[in-house]
Formats: C-alpha cells, sequence, structure tokens
C-alpha cells in the first residue's frame, strides 16, 4: 500500500461530515446510494481524456481513517457532534467500487468511476475521491498528448519544481503512465518503481572556474556516456568542447534554452562534423505538446518536459463530479441550469470497427447491457467489493499498455493536437 | 512543526544528487555558495504576485534528512555512489536563508529567496524549495485579485475537489493568506488552524424524498441560521421552501449555477418580499476573479471559489527559478538565450512615495545597499541562521496583514484584472 499519511480522512471538505451528520440524525444515512464520477466535458476541445489514479485511490480509501488525531480536531472545532463522531471512529468503506482502469480514455459522461454503499459511508469520500482523479487524470490525458506527438522518441518528465512538492510524484506517476519514458523525481522512484534520470544543471557548470572544467568533472565521474549541458555560455563553443572533452563516444548533449528546433539542426551538423555520430540530443525549455509536434522533423532524440506536463497543459484539473445518481434503487438527478445529471446506476460499452478502430462510447443502465458486438467491451472493471481491493487489479504498467493499446483504437482525427469533437460520441440509451 | 512525512529528502530531482556526487569527488562541493530565487516575469500579465509558501519552505528544510530509508533506495537504484551515500546520511542544512516573508508582494526579479552555504548543501534543496513557492505563490497571486474583487464580501475556498488531495491544503492554506476567510477544507483547518466552513451538497437534498424534506432535516440538525442550497430543482420554488422551513431567520441560500448575477438579484427581491430581509445571499460555481468583479453590483453577500483558485486563475506555477549567482564571492550568471541570469547576491529595497504608495522596487547588491529613504523599507527578512529558523518569524495572521498593507500600497493602476505592466518597476543597480 501506498503510504499517503497516517490518515487521509480530513483530506475532506467540511460539508462531507455536515451532511452525514443530519443524516444520521434524521435516519437517511443508511439509504443504499450510487455515487458516479463523470466529466461533463473534456477541457479545451480536447479529443480524448485518459483515466489515471485510480490505484491511488483504492489506495487513499483504504487509508480513510477516523484515528484519535482526526477525532479530536473534529470534536475541538465542533464539526461534527457526539453522534457522527462515534460513527467516524468505526469508519471502514465497506461498498463495492467499479470504474474505468487506468490508461483507459474516457470521453464527456464516461461513468469513471461507480461508488454503491450507504449514503454515509459514500458521501464521506467525494473530496478524496475526486482529488486524485482529477488531478491525475488531467496530468496523464496532457502527458497522453506529448508522448503521442513525441512519436517514439522518450521524454522526461521533470516538472517537479513547477508543482506542489507531493503533486509532484503523483505528476510523475501520471505522466509515466501515459507513456513517458522517465522522470527526475527520486520519490516517484521509490514509491512506483519508475525510472529516474538526471545528471547536471547550469549551477554545475557554474560552479567550476571553466565549462571545460565542469565537463571534466562529470566525465571522469560518470564516463563519456553522460549528458553534457552545452548552453550555459556559447552553445558551439559548448559543444566542441563537450566532444573534446568526452571524445565522439559522448553519450549525449542537452539544450535548454533558444529556438531548440533550429539549434539542434546545427548541433548535430556540428557533432556529425567532430564524429560524434552516435551523440543524442535532447532538448528542453518550455515544450508542451505542440512545440513537441513542432519538433519531429528536427534531430531530436529524446525531450526534457517540465511546467507543461505537470500542469495539465492549459488544463490543470479534469474537471469530473461525483454525483448522486440512485438512493435506494430509485435513480435521482438534479436539474440545476448547465448542471444537469443523469439519474441512475451506469456502465458503459465501447464499440470499436472490425478493424479495431473505436466507433462510440455507449453509456447504458448497469441493469440493461446492451448486445456486444464481437468488436465490443465493457469498460469498466470491478475494483472494490465489501470494501476490498477485487482481485487482479492493473498495475502501472498494465496502465501504460493499456493506454498504448487506446491510442491505436482511436480514429485519426481523435489524435489531432487541435480543439474538436471528442474522437467518439458518447450515446446515453 | 508541520509534518510532511518522515523526509522531504526525496521530493528532490536526480540530477541534484548527481551533480553532488560529482562535485564531492572534484572538491568543488564545498565552495561557498550563494542560491537565488526569483521569478522572470510576472503570468499573463498580471500586475504584482504575492509570496506564498515560505513558512512551509522552513519546515520542509527541517524536514530534509536522509535515513535508512532514503539511503537504501538511493543504493539500490544507484542514483549516486558510496562517498556520497555517506555524505547524505549527516546531512544537515547549516547555512543562511533570507527572503520576502509571505504576504509580500513581488515583481520580476525580486530577490525572493536566498541560500547561502556550501555548494553541496544548498543546491540539494532547489527542488524542494521551487515546488513549496511556485505552487503556494501561484495560488495567493490569483487568490489576492479574487480578494480584491471581492472588495470585502467574504470569500470560501471549496477547491480542494480539483486539485491534487494535498496541494488542497497548501492551497488552502495561500488562499486564506490572500485574504480569503474560510476554506472546506479540514486538513486546512487541522495543520494552519484555518476556519472551516460548509453545509450541504445537492446529494443531501437528492437524498431526500423532497427537497422540503431535506431542507427541514438540515435545519432540524443546524437550526435556522444555517446556509440552504436551492438551486437542485427550481430556484424560485427552493427559496420559498427554504423560507417556509427555517423562517425569515434563515441565515443564507446557495446558488451553485446559472447566472448568478441575475439569479442573485431576483432571490434578493424574494427573499425581502418573505420578510427574510437578513438572510444572506452566497454563490458559487466556476467563479474566478473577473466574474467576482462582474458581481460587485449585485446583491451577493459571499461566494464560494473552487477550481480557479486552486489552479492559479490561468497560472498554475508561478515560474520561480532557483539559480547559483556566486561562488566563493565571486559572481557567476549563465549567458542562455532568453535565460540569462545577473550574477552576485542581491537584496532589494521598495521605494514609497510620502503617501505611502510603492514607487519603485530596487534590487541591488547584498554589500552595497542603496540609502534609505524616509519612506523606503528592506524587503527581505532573515529566515534562517546556520540551519536553525531565525527568530521572530512571521505566523500566518502576519502574512495575511501584511499582504492587505501591501495592496494598499500598490498605485490604483496596480490593483487592475487586466493586463499589463507590472504594478511598479523594477530597477537592477
Amino acid at each position: 500500500m501506498e503510504q499517503i499519511g497516517p490518515s487521509t480522512a480530513l483530506l475532506t471538505d467540511h460539508y462531507e461530515l455536515t451532511m452525514l451528520g443530519s443524516a444520521l440524525a434524521d435516519g437517511s444515512a443508511d439509504r443504499e446510494c450510487v455515487f458516479e464520477v463523470f466529466a461533463r466535458r473534456l477541457p479545451g476541445g480536447r479529443r480524448y481524456g485518459v483515466v489515471a489514479g485510480t490505484g491511488r485511490v483504492l489506495d487513499a480509501i483504504a487509508d480513510f481513517r477516523f484515528t484519535d488525531a482526526e477525532l479530536t480536531q473534529l470534536e475541538e472545532t465542533a464539526v461534527v457532534d457526539s453522534a457522527t463522531l462515534s460513527w467516524l471512529a468505526d469508519y471502514r468503506f465497506s461498498g463495492d467500487v467499479d470504474g474505468y482502469p487506468e490508461g483507459e480514455l474516457y470521453f464527456p459522461g464516461s461513468p469513471l468511476l461507480t461508488v454503491r454503499g450507504s449514503f454515509a459511508e459514500a458521501v464521506v469520500l467525494e473530496t478524496l475521491i475526486l482529488s486524485i482523479l482529477n488531478h491525475d487524470s488531467a496530468i496523464a490525458s496532457a502527458a497522453a498528448r506529448m508522448s503521442a506527438a513525441a512519436s517514439g522518441r522518450p521524454i522526461i518528465e521533470m516538472g517537479g519544481r513547477r508543482t506542489h512538492e507531493l503533486a509532484a510524484v503523483a505528476a510523475a506517476r501520471a505522466a509515466y503512465l501515459a507513456g513517458f519514458a522517465t522522470t527526475s523525481n527520486l520519490e516517484a522512484g521509490r514509491r512506483y518503481g519508475i525510472p529516474t534520470r538526471g545528471t547536471t544543471a547550469h549551477a554545475y557548470i557554474l560552479l567550476h572556474d571553466s565549462e571545460e572544467a565542469a565537463f571534466r568533472s562529470q566525465v571522469a565521474k560518470a564516463g563519456p556516456d553522460t549528458t553534457l549541458l552545452v548552453d550555459t555560455y556559447d552553445i558551439t563553443t559548448g559543444i566542441d568542447t563537450a566532444v573534446r572533452v568526452a571524445g565522439p563516444e559522448l553519450g549525449a548533449i542537452r539544450i535548454d534554452s533558444g529556438d531548440v528546433g533550429v539549434l539542434a539542426r546545427k548541433a548535430r551538423e556540428q557533432l556529425d562534423d567532430l564524429g560524434a555520430k552516435d551523440t543524442r540530443i535532447m532538448v528542453s525549455g518550455d515544450l508542451d505538446e505542440h512545440a513537441i509536434a513542432a519538433l519531429r522533423a528536427e534531430p531530436v532524440d529524446a525531450y526534457g518536459v517540465g511546467t507543461s506536463v505537470v500542469t495539465g497543459s492549459g488544463a490543470p484539473t479534469a474537471g469530473m463530479v461525483y454525483k448522486l445518481v440512485d438512493v435506494d434503487g430509485r435513480p435521482v438527478a438534479k436539474r440545476s441550469e448547465d448542471k444537469a445529471s443523469r439519474g441512475g446506476r451506469k456502465s458503459a460499452v465501447r464499440r470499436h470497427k472490425a478493424t479495431g478502430t473505436a466507433l462510440e462510447e455507449v453509456v447504458h443502465p448497469a441493469d440493461t447491457p446492451p448486445e456486444l458486438g464481437e468488436h465490443d467491451r465493457v469498460v469498466p472493471i470491478p475494483l472494490m467489493r465489501a470494501g476490498k481491493p477485487a482481485g487482479g487489479l492493473p498495475t502501472l504498467e498494465d496502465a501504460r499498455t493499456r493506454l498504448r493499446r487506446g491510442m491505436v483504437s482511436l480514429p485519426w482525427e481523435g489524435l489531432k493536437l487541435s480543439g474538436g469533437e471528442p474522437a467518439i460520441p458518447t450515446t446515453f440509451i
């Protein structure tokens, strides 16, 4: 189990507990409820979203416990009454959860997570579940676009410094899930086994008496198969010095500033002229999916991406909501302007052509599934049963594989970076 | 001390430790260095930034320790050699830190944090310091614009579900620092003593057999001085029912959807007609600083703000960098295109008119301060000395006060929400 902390129970909105208190008092707390996580739309005309965070959600639910520390805080601040405190002291989620596995594509209205249990036990999980899914899916959705734009060239995630220190760890996980090769974040390496990479920053060059001295020191320590950062002063001089110091077996150079496309082309020529034909070129510095796509024709071997991936490249949250859709078997829905919801517990089937290309997301009442064609499949999987993790849950590597396959299944317009309609329509039956 | 975790040491980029390893090997690790945190620009034509996170940085530095768990991970993944592991095992930051106190306004080039120590002990803090400052300052900078737009009407921060579950806690802190009245986040209440608030969501209404039954239950539990959510079905009916159930002493209604300005006006009339003249109107639902400003003329008593504040309202990161500016008393600077830096340890003075209006941010070499006029002041304060927190560090409440005063000191154009030049120019001497 991932250790988010001793307890995740206070990563919760105040109103979840006041609702709980009132519902316990009036007896409605025991009603059997279904809550559904979905996104009304994809941000910024994106063509698809990528589910991420589900694995973290399951761990966080397991850690959702009100110990003395949490109960004392709630008592001292009078958030709830003593009857509610007693109920919370015994809290263990005992319900069922189904949902889209990590790495699955999603579309507007896809039933991403379905939580079944008493109102009391399910309502208190709203904030925690949404926080994790909204963050991680936003990052994975942006990262998948970058991975697609990179067309197989590796990307290292190096944005930890641009986001909250622990969001950084989750962001590294989501980016890796979405096809990034490695991360700079050491804690993501520890928690999730993601390969970490890194060599030197400009500070290392500036620390030394000269660029050459810095390169010599780095090569002495790491060997010639390292990455030398060549843009601290003058790039052409930097490359000359790098090859002189490391020899033509130099592993890679990194360029972190300027018009990296032009600079990569010039650097490639220079490296080739110096006999360093196998020395790779890594570029970084404010890259997003559009910049990566624009570099397709350039002699770039690897990308370093920071700010844009950890901030969701313009869409830092996935905008998912957690809505009550069923009470004691009765569908419920609000009718608020612009925010109407669809009642009833749902599931989803993705229809495909015989070629494997996705055609349609069919969202249907859970109890009346449509007929499954030969190339169709049910999207949600069981995640928890009676409060315990379901068997055979997919791993992070499974999620990477699932997403790779999902991307291949998209119609070609669905891979466009420009804004437009979702790659496939959602049909509600 | 805030407990971020047992150790913050791996919230670090891989390359910090490989640089450390090389520098220990070549002897440069002991050179006396100065690193400086600054922002090259303000995002999106903002007129000012707000420093937040410094308090969390000091706690995180105190928790930056390589215990067996961290060392084992680094050893198993071969990030560093055994000499470096030994050095890390004894790591304690022993240097000095100066910086802008939390709640201080900042401008492009302001020296926000200055870390002095050996290269080795200062370089490894880069990622952690930037993560915290970039996140928290982004939130505070957005929140300050919202607070200014709200002109004294209270705002509750309720965006926890739209961001990483622990970023949510820091975001609540930064929003409170920037003038928000309360938060929905219970963990922010526990960690930072921020007042938390909340009543009910739409799920609570839907859980019950009717809106009236839900209102009756809530009022029975919380008394009439509560906030009833009136937009689940029809708002006019909802308000009628709310006042019928709670009486004219109803505390507040909340409207979370639709054109809240128009709806607030109609609701005010309706409440007044029903004799509920003191019942307040709270609005929420996709509000940002522009929406809040547009509601100035409407009868709104309080705002609930979620997504926009926790995502920095279009600028989710402050873009601050941590640059080596001095080595053994020698100023150093890189010359990279678009990313050139200014060498040397710096401090800053803010000049003001006799009226108290800010005129100019003067950034100067730390050892040669300019003459202080009667209305000028030195901006940075001592934060750490020889690895220990400096005495008399400002509290979160101090930061709120400081920012309120800072906002008053801005020239009036500096409070504009539209994009433009920084409120005051930065002069480098």
